[in-house]
């Protein structure tokens, strides 16, 4: 039997769901090769996304896998599917040095589905899905029809059920406690790495109800010269006085997440930054008072740039994104995000992770908060001290 | 100034042999999308490569990075490349509601470069290289013939420096660091997450020399009836007397890995165990005696196959790769592998992971070797005990 982290009628659901949107769109089949996108569906968990694979779903039937050989007793160990729709490629698909791809392979299961001349949507902007991938669907199947829906199945997953959003939760606890371990561990003299371990540590250990699951996005620590380098990773370089240091990392549950971003500073913190971070405080908990159900997205951006102009700060930005199931390089779903122009209505069930900043020319100031959409509005998960660190 | 980890020399002679591939292959630009092969040419090194990046190769000139605007001072701080050289595109077009994206930017820099009817390579299938990103260069230049040239610069990468070696000799201590963490760990009623956690504490602090990095594959550690399915991660599951449990981690340095594998049993082994492990003990040698510059890929292999055939098992696989600069999902390096009809003539300075394994009905036992080819032939790089670990 399969170990699902999920009810079977919640997958479901969630087919059905998916089933209805190819339907609406006029698809006989989509190729999904986002592995979000493969668990949320299948269950599927594996760090075999390094090789080609996919679910194919179609409108009437239960999904098909197909991954390389040596992965289909993963998959036969975490799927929901009949064994019978578990199909693998054999292993000379793998970095072929002959003219040979996994997606030959794909092709030649959607035409023994009936498929050939189908219209068969693809994920063309999905992590995975090369440039090679398509191109070799299309020369084994030139009947087909291929249309882009990278995004389709990650709209279906905008909104959590409470089981997804207990699993957030426990990813909550660990990015507390994994907080914890780096604001125990900064200290001037320390070097970076040994923080990352600290918190690395707690991440997989996870706490004491729940151990933890590698996150999406490794633990981002930009600090001293380098806070306006947002995806520069640790170094050995030692904390010294006078740094600042952005620590942004997320615990992980069955794959979902609860990032955390929070300010440290060695040593006394200059005003500026105390200001600044009083600022951010001040404008992200008025978005999260502007978050609920019928309000835009664009309309919580908005609300955090009204408080940062009242303090003489113009920036427009990007302050956040909708997030949850995901595997690297990203926890984000890439569908909703808190900025200008995105006119997503919120919905319960939705969850955000609400990352504002401010860097002036001298020191940078972040502090994020995951929150859910509720009918009563946005509910932050972690209730992590809203202030800047001093070590 | 920025913090490259080679000299400039180094850096100077990868985009020379680059070049010199480009100028064979009738190309004015390749496209590099592998983070990896971002890294190698330029010394690029962010977590970043969650939104669309490349450099543009050409045969005269320096290449020119191309990112998201928050991640130009990253650029900045890691590549060697003129500031005028760092080119980024604005944040509206990540994930963008409206139809804009960065390989829009791209194709607007390669018709500056006066590229826009030229012929140029693409890594169709290489990592983040989406489908998408080709279908908006085609749509946004026409006029220009667009060639596959997935692993140019990946076998340009195959024979490593005396400073790449040194950094692989680093990763090395630290992931033998990391297995002794992962042995002392391993017990009876020890949960999975608990031995994951004490291993990446050890990868990411490293030893008392060097700091450790982000491993490009998270520590694998398939156990108990699961020791079948290779890449299925940890979970909380309790470790109980009469597990196999298969371990495989790296530590990594700038991005240079040394992936080491050992194979624990929680009780008394089996005697089919004990057994298997020292056919493979022997096969894996054998395959280590027979690499050195001048001999096939597949002879290698062909060493291993020898041995196990002797002792009676029928087996042909891939037990080998070519390895070393890596990003998620992959150390590997795509390039050669060491399995039948790979006729790649080995060379001083190439490396590789030699991973064989046995599975019986019941248990599985698999131990690898990091080497490298040098003149003498092939040497470990560790020198971790080569036998199965009774726990």
């Amino acid at each position: 039997m399969a170990r699902t982290p999920f009810s079977q009628t919640e997958y479901d659901r969630r087919l059905e769901r998916t089933q209805e949107r190819l339907r609406e769109e006029g698809l006989d089949a989509l190729v999904v090769a986002d592995p979000a996108n493969m668990n949320y569906l299948s269950g599927y968990d594996g760090w075999s996304f390094y090789v080609h694979q996919c679910l194919i779903v179609t409108p009437e039937r239960d999904p098909v896998w197909i991954g390389r050989g040596q992965d289909a007793n993963g998959a036969r160990a975490t799927v929901w599917l009949d064994d019978d729709d578990i199909l693998a490629y054999s292993d000379d698909h793998v970095h072929s040095p002959v003219d040979k791809h996994p997606m030959d392979f794909v092709a030649s299961v959607l035409e023994e589905m009936g498929l050939a001349d189908a219209t068969i949507g693809l994920e063309m902007d999905a992590y995975y899905f090369t440039a090679k991938s398509y191109t070799r669907l299309q020369s084994n199947l030139p009947a087909a029809t291929f249309e882009d829906h990278t995004l389709l199945v990650n709209w279906v997953r905008v909104r959590k059920s409470d089981a997804e959003i207990e699993y957030i939760e426990q990813a909550t606890d660990i990015s507390a406690a994994a907080m914890d371990a780096a604001m125990d561990t900064i200290a001037e003299g320390v070097p970076e790495s040994e923080v990352a371990a600290e918190i690395y540590e707690t991440l997989v250990a996870g706490t004491e109800a729940h151990g933890g699951d590698y996150p999406a996005i490794v633990p981002l620590m930009p600090s001293g010269d380098h806070t306006d380098t947002p995806h520069l990773t640790w170094t050995d370089r030692e904390f010294e006085d006078g740094d600042p240091v952005i620590v942004e990392l997320s615990g992980c549950r069955h794959r979902y997440h609860s990032p955390l971003a929070r300010t440290a500073f060695v040593g006394d913190p200059p005003e500026i930054l105390t200001e600044t971070a009083d600022i951010v405080v001040e404008g992200l908990n008025a978005a999260l008072d502007a978050a609920e159900p019928g309000v835009t997205a664009e309309s919580v951006e908005k609300a955090w740039r009204d408080v940062i102009e009242r303090h003489g700060i113009e920036k427009t930005s990007r302050i956040g994104y909708s997030m949850g199931l995901g595997y690297p390089p990203d926890w984000g779903e890439h569908t909703a995000s808190l900025r200008p122009k995105d006119e997503t209505v919120l919905e319960a069930g939705m969850t955000f992770h609400l990352i504002p900043g401010i860097w002036t020319s001298d020191v940078g100031f972040e502090l994020s908060e995951t929150f859910h959409v509720t009918k009563n509005g946005a509910e932050r998960f972690s209730t992590y001290p809203q202030r800047l660190f001093e070590r």
